[in-house]
C-alpha cells in the first residue's frame, strides 16, 4: 500500500471511527490506521460494537509482523484496562509498534493511562493530531463520560412559524420524504429515541429506524423511552410490540420532581446506567421545553418545511424563559437543505464545563 | 475598450441595472451596454431614477457617433412612447443602431411596441439573452405590472421556535445588529414600507431605512404605510416624524372588508396607483396572516435567531389555515448566514399567472 502523511492516516481513521456510530456504546467510536516503519498503511480497523474488538486490535491482526517498528494512529487514547477485550496499549506495545499518535485523550478515569503504558514501554507518543476532528466524531460518547449522562439531541420538525401540527391537531406530513428518511438514519445513530407520553398519546409512533421505502427495521434499533409520569402509555401502543426494546419511564419507577414529573436528571442518570451515551429527544413540546429549562439539551437538530400555518401546536413549549434576556441561545453548526426542507444543527451557546 | 460576448455585456447590463432598485418605481430598472461594430463596449447606462434619463439614452450619449452600425445590449424592452422622456427604441435607430439584443419583453402595454418600432426601421432585434436572470432582477416591476398591485415581500424576524417576542413581550433583541443592518439595505430596494398599527402601538417604530452605525438616514425613504382600521396611530408616533413620507391607511378612507378591517386587495390597488410597485411588509403577525389567507405576498423573507424562547407572541397568526391540507407551500430560493443568524427567502409554490 502507499505511503501516507501521519495527517493523511488520521483523517482516514477518524473516517474509520464514524462507522462505528449507533453500535459502540457504552464504549466511544474508534478508528486505527497502522503504518510499518516506512510510512506504508498495513493496517485498518475501527471498533464495531461493544463487545468486539477494540480498533487497534483489529488493525494489528490485519498487519502482524508488519506492525513491528510501525507506528500506530488512532483517535482516542488506547485503552489500558482490561474489560470485555485485553488492554490495547499492552496489545500495542508486544506488537513492537514503535510510535502511537493519538487524536483525543481518554477522559474515562477506567480506561486511561494508556499513554504512560506505552511510554513506560518506551513507546513515542504523540498527541492532538486532528483533535477538534475526532472530538467531533465522539461527541456523543466524550460529552456523556464527563457529564456521566447520555448526550442529548432534540430533533423537531416544523414550519417556518415553529408549528408542529394544524390548528385541528392535523400533522401528517410537515416535513418532506426526504427530511424523514433523515431522521431515520439520525436515530440509526442513537443508543435511545425519546418522546413524551403526550405524543404516544396523539400520534402512535412505532420509534423505530427503518427504511421508509420498505418499512424494513435496520438491524440495531435504540432503545425506546417513554416519558410517561402517570404511566398512562396504552398496552396497545405501537412503541410496546416487538420491534425494539422500550423502557416506559414512568414516575414510579424514576422519581419524580416537585412539579410531580419524572425527575430529567435521574431519568438521564438511570439511561447511562443502562449504558445509553445518546439520546435523540424526539418531541413532545412540552417535554422539550423541560429539558431545554434544565439544561439537558446538547444539540438541536431541527427540520424545517417552508410552509406556513400561523395556527396550531408549537414545536416548543415552556421552556422556562420568561422575558428576552433569559432567551436560550445557541450557534447554528450547520444549515442544508435535506429535499425541500432546512435542516440545521446548532448547539447551545454558553456550556459550562 | 475591449470586445465582449453579447452573453458577457447582457450579464454586465443586468449588474448595471440592479443599480437602480428602490428609485425607479413606478418605472422598471433597466441596464443599457452598447458596443460598436467590432464588438467593443462604447457606452454603458442605466435607469437611475424615474423622470431620469433611461438607460438606452444615458449609453448613447456615452458612445455618440460610435454605436452606428454597434449593437445595443439591453435587459428590458426599449420603450415606445413618450413619457417623461422621449421613446428609446426611436433613439436607437436615429443613432444608427445595427442591432438590438434583449433580455425581457416588456409587458407594459404602454410601453411595449419597441421591438415592432425598431424592426420596421430595419434593425436587427434579438431577444430572451439571459431572460430569467433579468427577469430575477426585475421581478417586482415586472409582477406588480402583470398583476396591477405592487409585489410584496414579507419580511419577519423570530427564533427557531417561530416566536418574535417573549412571553412578557420584551423582543429588542431577538437577531443580530448584522441582521438589522441587512433588514435596512432591503428597506432600501422598496417603495413602501408597510406595519399594522399594533405594530406602532407596540414599538413605535420608526420604519426607515438608515445606517444603524451613526443613525443617518438614507438620501431615498420608501413610503411608509400603516395599516390602521379604526384610525389609532398616535399623534407623536414616530411614523409620523419628517424622516420620510407616512400614509396612515385607515378604513375610512381605504375602504373595508366583512370583517370591518381595511380591505388589502384596495389598499395594493391604491398604493399601485401611487407608483408604488414594492412593499416590504414587516408586520405585525394578523396583518401578514391577512396578506398570506389573501393570496397576496410574493416573497418571504425571514431571519431566523438560532435561539429559542418556547412562549411568547408568534410571528405569525390567523393565516386562514385550518388543517394541514391547506398548509402555505413556499419553495426556498436561499438560504444564507447573516451573522450568527439564518436568513432564508421563499416563494409561494403555486402561483396563478
Amino acid at each position: 500500500m502507499a505511503s501516507v502523511s501521519i495527517d493523511e492516516a488520521m483523517r482516514r481513521a477518524i473516517e474509520l471511527a464514524g462507522r462505528g456510530l449507533g453500535s459502540t456504546s457504552p464504549n466511544p467510536v474508534v478508528g486505527c490506521v497502522l503504518l510499518d516503519a516506512a510510512g506504508d498503511v498495513v493496517g485498518e480497523g475501527f471498533h464495531a460494537y461493544a463487545g468486539g474488538p477494540h480498533a487497534e486490535i483489529v488493525a494489528l491482526a490485519q498487519a502482524g509482523e508488519r506492525a513491528r517498528g510501525g507506528t500506530a494512529v488512532v483517535t482516542l487514547e488506547p485503552c489500558n484496562h482490561t474489560g470485555r477485550t485485553g488492554p490495547c496499549a499492552q496489545a500495542l506495545v508486544q506488537a513492537g509498534v514503535a510510535r502511537v499518535v493519538i487524536a483525543v485523550s481518554d477522559p474515562n478515569p477506567v480506561a486511561a493511562g494508556g499513554m504512560e503504558t506505552l511510554r513506560a514501554a518506551g513507546v513515542e507518543v504523540r498527541t492532538g493530531v486532528r483533535e477538534a476532528e475526532a472530538a467531533t466524531g465522539n461527541i456523543a460518547w466524550l460529552t456523556a463520560v464527563r457529564r456521566d449522562r447520555p448526550y442529548v439531541i432534540w430533533k423537531y420538525a416544523a414550519t417556518l412559524d415553529g408549528r408542529s401540527a394544524a390548528a385541528d391537531g392535523t400533522s401528517m406530513w410537515i416535513t418532506s420524504e426526504a427530511a424523514r428518511i433523515d431522521v431515520h438514519a439520525l436515530r440509526g445513530t442513537v443508543d435511545a429515541i425519546m418522546v413524551g407520553v403526550g405524543t404516544v398519546l396523539a400520534d402512535d409512533p412505532r420509534l423505530t429506524a427503518r427504511n421508509l421505502r420498505d418499512g424494513s427495521l435496520a438491524i440495531r434499533q435504540p432503545l425506546r423511552v417513554v416519558v410517561d409520569s402517570a404511566g398512562r402509555t396504552p398496552a396497545d401502543a405501537r412503541v410496546r410490540d416487538g420491534a425494539a426494546r422500550t423502557w416506559i419511564a414512568t414516575g414510579a419507577e424514576v422519581g419524580t420532581g416537585p412539579d410531580g414529573r419524572v425527575d430529567l436528571t435521574r431519568l438521564l442518570a438511570l439511561l447511562y446506567q443502562r449504558g445509553v451515551r445518546s439520546v435523540l429527544l424526539e418531541g413532545g413540546p412540552a417535554l422539550a421545553g423541560a429539558f431545554l429549562a434544565a439544561g439537558l439539551v446538547d444539540k438541536v437538530v431541527g427540520y424545517v418545511a417552508p410552509k406556513l400555518l400561523g395556527a396550531g401546536a408549537p414545536a416548543l413549549a415552556d421552556a422556562g424563559v420568561r422575558t428576552i434576556t433569559e432567551i436560550i441561545d445557541l450557534t447554528f453548526t450547520e444549515l442544508t437543505q435535506v429535499g425541500p426542507d432546512l435542516r440545521f444543527t446548532a448547539v447551545p451557546r454558553q456550556r459550562e464545563g
